[in-house]
């Protein structure tokens, strides 16, 4: 037993206060785990793009002040009434979407969008009692995804906490939680190029890379990444892109460069941009008979998606993915391992790291579209 | 030898001289089959919705004056150069879309949209030489999908021509050169749905109802019938249908109404219907996490299909088909075995019968949202 358990910590917290401002260090209250809850405490966790977009909320509802953050790893510090499957002391990986192991989706081979637990974006409270763990001096203080790392201590439902190989580096698999597992689960779960097989990526951020490291593992012969930073493009050649494609260089829409590149268009697309014409490129870019494209992306709010139906006439498959299929607790321990024996690296997706009081870095790293994962060091 | 082979024929069809307006049976010769051409004896033919769509010309393409019909069966009255597959006496099944068995397409498992002989609505022309085989006194008349069944004889492609069983009944088998097979394929080779699973179908003609009993076939519990014709619900019993929602009887959209009655949504949909709206709402009722929504209606020109992202992130699917996925001369001679086989009931599909010089009564037949097939006699 810790000696915490049951009490109030007292810990750092990065608290967005209003959208678009820099973080800010607090000192915050964090209650104990209540029914079906656990405490973490965090040691390591990264930024993704989708904790920025709701930061900015530019297309996102807006909820402050939030703790934001969903990419970590980290250890149980206690467990509260009902919890059974993991104690103080396990190693784990806290993941945005849950898994309650009981629900339709949970019973469903297909699905990991759990009806309890799934990504709701626009809940910033627990679902034990519609209330926050996290307070500053006495003031509620949103969750972010059920997850919200940005902070030393942090209180999850207990299905959205995957328990991983106790030998697992966190500094290095947490970046496993959200964006690497996405992209990699994307191509390998969902869009599943056969040998041979050309893809494209749109977005070739971390999530993107991810899906193209997974397009190599699955033996696609040619793998263009589209990116409107060209930058990007060096990189993108150490996870498999054989081909690049910057729309901005181009008179015609980018389907029809990607067309006229592959005789007719591409078997598999993987769009990881969140941005809708994005989303419209990567499905009209496939090929017709048997193209399939996977959406990962997040959208704005208001975004439509635009298409003339002949596209899926002509036999093109859509579909969409959260966190690459993967269900959390169940399939998450299996992308760990496929680190631990080497299958997959993960150290190339992390160009960056800094320290939790510098986390405001992380966010003008990505912001300035600059390197993949930047880690956030809780402990120093 | 047949009589007539290298002549040019005179016989019957039925010229669609301007959008809309009813045809007129004309004296028209039709010339000796080319490089890779078939002439065929047309003995029945059927009307499908989309000959009225060309017909119609709302949101198509108008190309006048034309001969329609695409739906038939015949004998092959004599052979063009090239032609090895198909010999005069054959019994055959023209067909819309056709195989090379050479292209990408047809060397693909997955595709049936041949590179050379695929669906060409705006094509009025013999690909051989770019010219009609059909004129009445001199003029040229348009073709119609290569087939132009609306005539006693025609040619086609003999790549667009499967040959089948010669005890099949062409008055029974005709209907299954497009609109049975179709709907059928729909269901059976594209959305599978699987054993207990809920089936909603937007459109009860005769594309739907085939697509019903594709559901049925694979063991579907319930399948929604879904259409704003009140009138199609007591005949889709016999073709499976368990439950039905006509739009106009809501007030909330009919993805909705289908959620409600499905604990969030079908497993799989198949919209037969050519109406963009349905289409949406046969995506949108699918329930996230595995639902597979497959298009099957042919959209106007204009149409755009819009959606929010959102609903393909969900891990929702959407497909669309040609003929229900079937290669023409490869796969439709095994669905004539099915009703052979008596696996398969076509008959229940033939509602109507009418002589060849009534067949602008099986345009007002459709057009009332009457009956499912009318089959066109041609030799009475
Ligand atoms: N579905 C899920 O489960 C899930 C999980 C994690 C992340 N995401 C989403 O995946 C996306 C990628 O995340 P990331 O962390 O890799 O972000 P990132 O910002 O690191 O990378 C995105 C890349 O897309 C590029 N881009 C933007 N618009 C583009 C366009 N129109 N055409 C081509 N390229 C364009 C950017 O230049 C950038 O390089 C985000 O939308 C994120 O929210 C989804
Ligand atoms: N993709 C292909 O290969 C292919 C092949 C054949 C036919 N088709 C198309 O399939 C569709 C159906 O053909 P059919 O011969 O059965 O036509 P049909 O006219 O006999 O049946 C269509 C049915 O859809 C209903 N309907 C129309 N709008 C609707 C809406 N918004 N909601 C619900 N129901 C609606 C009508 O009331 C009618 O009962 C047509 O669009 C046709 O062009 C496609
Ligand atoms: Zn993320
Ligand atoms: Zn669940
Ligand atoms: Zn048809
Ligand atoms: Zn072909």
């Amino acid at each position: 037993m810790s000696s915490t358990e049951g009490q109030v910590i007292h810990c750092k917290a990065a608290v967005a206060w209003e959208a678009g401002k820099p973080l800010v260090i607090e000192e915050v209250e964090v209650a104990p785990p209540q029914e079906n809850e656990v405490r973490l405490k965090i040691l390591f966790t990264s930024l993704c793009h989708t904790d920025v977009y709701f930061w900015e909320a530019k297309g996102q509802t807006p909820m402050f002040p939030r703790i934001y953050g969903h990419e970590a790893g980290g250890i149980v510090e206690s467990v509260g009434p009902g919890v059974t499957d993991l104690a103080p002391g396990d190693k784990v990986l806290p993941v945005f979407t849950g898994e309650c192991k009981e629900c339709r989706h949970c019973k469903s081979e297909e699905s990991n969008m759990c009806d309890l637990l799934r990504i709701n974006t626009d809940r910033g409270v627990m679902l034990a009692d519609g209330k926050s763990r996290f307070t500053v001096k006495g003031k509620p203080i949103y969750h972010f995804l059920g997850t919200s790392t940005f902070s030393e201590y942090t209180v999850c439902h207990v299905g959205s906490v995957a328990k991983i190989n106790p030998d697992a580096p966190l500094d290095k698999v947490c970046v496993l939680s959200c964006g690497i597992s996405t992209g990699l689960g994307a191509t390998l779960n969902v869009a599943k190029p056969k040998k041979g097989q050309s893809v494209a990526i749109f977005g070739l951020g971390a999530v993107g890379l991810a899906a193209a490291e997974g397009a190599r593992l699955c033996g696609a012969s040619k793998i263009i990444g589209v990116d409107l930073n060209a930058s990007r493009f060096e990189q993108a050649k150490n996870f498999g892109c054989t081909d690049f494609v910057n729309p901005k260089d181009h008179d015609k829409p980018v389907q029809q460069v990607i067309a006229d590149m592959t005789d007719g268009g591409v078997d598999r697309s993987v769009e990881c941009t969140g941005n809708v014409q994005a989303m419209i490129s990567a499905f009209e870019c496939v090929h017709d008979g048997w193209g399939v494209a996977v959406l990962v992306g997040v959208p704005n709010k208001d975004d439509a998606f635009k298409t003339h139906p002949v596209n899926f006439l002509n036999e093109r498959t859509l579909k969409g993915t959260f966190f690459g299929n993967y269900k959390p607790r169940t399939d998450l321990p299996s992308v760990v391992e496929k680190y631990m024996n080497k299958e997959l690296e993960v150290e190339k997706f992390i160009t960056h790291s800094v320290p939790f009081s510098e986390i405001n870095k992380a966010f003008e790293i990505m912001l300035k579209g600059e390197g993949l994962r930047c880690i956030i060091r809780m402990e120093d």
